[in-house]
Parts: structure tokens; sequence; C-alpha cells
């Protein structure tokens, strides 16, 4: 991380109080605001003040808390809103928008509108074509885990 | 947290061994496996073994346990599947189809064609109604924390 990168990111700003941000929830570590472009009214962005850029950056230390909060956030949202449901979600580099991890916590409601992600299913080819897959996740789950 | 509920739940089937699953972590408390309509080929489910509907429902011994096993995946499927990213998804209750605590990882590239959730967004009608929505999460967070 470095200090250009810092300065510049929204959500470093905000959490160092340089931008204002319509603030829900904060500790220590976590902050949870308001996105200004909301799917629904509601919709909250919650990351760590400090700037890691996608979830497998964040360290061991802050994984409890930050998770710690997207419950409590989930929970709130759904009775704030008197919601039926919510989406929590991270876009890790592929449509993340800002480059500092973020949770984003959305209320739901049957008929929503939300497609959710349940654009089309795929199936694997085969047999061979899904155990190649699964295998070479395993692998990498193995390495990491080294 | 009925008998019932459980026996008839496919994630505790998985759990108990009751019925095949592609397999590629697990731990003590901690189950991750091939989603067999994926959204895209390495399309992971990750779930506690233990039967909680929504993320709220998870006791906060299993929020860090949880949370670093989606980190380990997220990283895991995106080597695997030389991905350019990854989108890490939780729905409770609406849109969600098994009713126990999940986490969806599954790989992204860029024009892969998800529209991720950038459907239409929408404003605040104004500076009021945000700030309404706003106080009602921060009430309910404060209720919460209580």
């Amino acid at each position: 991380m470095s200090n250009v990168e810092t300065l510049r990111c929204a959500f470093c700003e905000i959490a160092a109080g340089a931008l204002p941000a319509y603030i829900v929830y904060e500790s220590e570590d976590i902050l949870a605001f308001l996105d200004t472009r909301p799917l629904f009214p509601g919709h909250v962005l919650l990351c760590p003040r400090e700037h890691y850029t996608t979830l497998p950056d964040l360290p061991r230390r802050l994984a409890g808390p930050l998770m710690e909060a997207a419950q409590l956030l989930a929970q709130a949202v759904e009775s704030a809103l008197e919601a039926e449901g919510t989406f929590v979600a991270i876009n890790n580099r592929v449509s993340q928008t800002v480059p500092h991890l973020h949770i984003h916590v959305i209320p739901r409601r049957r008929r929503d509108g939300l497609r959710g992600f349940f654009w089309p299913r795929q199936q694997y080819q085969d047999e061979s074509a899904r155990e190649a897959v699964r295998h070479a996740i395993e692998i990498e789950v193995k390495k990491l885990l080294e």
C-alpha cells in the first residue's frame, strides 16, 4: 500500500474523516456507511478502516471482526428496512469499483426485481471435466495451507 | 433446529456423508464443495457443517473460521481457474434455495457476461429520505449491540 494509493482511495478518505459519509456503524477496525447509489434504499457498504484490496488480502486478525460486523449489519438492515432477507456480497477485482475491500449488504424482498445471481446456470460437460476442476481447486487449497 | 429440518437439509446430509459432493476443502467446522449447477465452472459453496439458516444465525465462534475459509477459497478458486477475480456472495432467505447458510465463491473474468449487481442503481429521493434510512439502520445496530 503506497501513500499515494491510500490518499486517492475514497474509502480511506472516509475512514480518515476527510470525506463525508452516511455512517451507520463504526468500530476500531470497521466502518459501515450507505452506498450513495443504492441498489435499494438501505444498501450499506462495510469495510475495514485499513486499506486492503481484496478479501484474500485481509489479515487474519480482521477476518472475525469483519464477519461479525457483516452479521450485525445484515440483521440491522433487514430490521430497519422491514425487509424479508438480505444479499451480502463482495466483488474481488472484477466489478470492484473501489479497490478497497468492501462488503455490500442489501435488503431484499421477494419479487423485488433483483435477479440475484440466478442468471443462466451451466452444467459441467461431463464427470471428468467436473473432477478436473474439483481437483485443481483442492490442489490450490492445499498449497495455500502448506 | 429440529431433527426433521436437519434430516431434510441437503447440506446437512453432505456434512454427514449421507449425500455425495465434490468436496474441495473441509475442516472441523467448515465444508466447501462444487455447486453442481455452476454459474461458471469452479463455482464453490462454502458452509458451516452445523445447520444455521442465515448469516446472522451463525454463532460468533464460527464467524472467524468461516471468513478465513472464504478468504482461502477465494484465493484457491481464482488460482485454480486462472481467473481475474472472484464474486463472494450470500443470499439470506430471499433467493436462498437451500436454507442452510452458504457462501458462493465464483471465479470472475472481465466481460464474462455476469452483470454482477450493477443492475440499475437508484438515488435517494432527497437528503431527508437518505437520513431517515441511515438513522433507522443506526438505531437497529445500537439495539443489537446493547
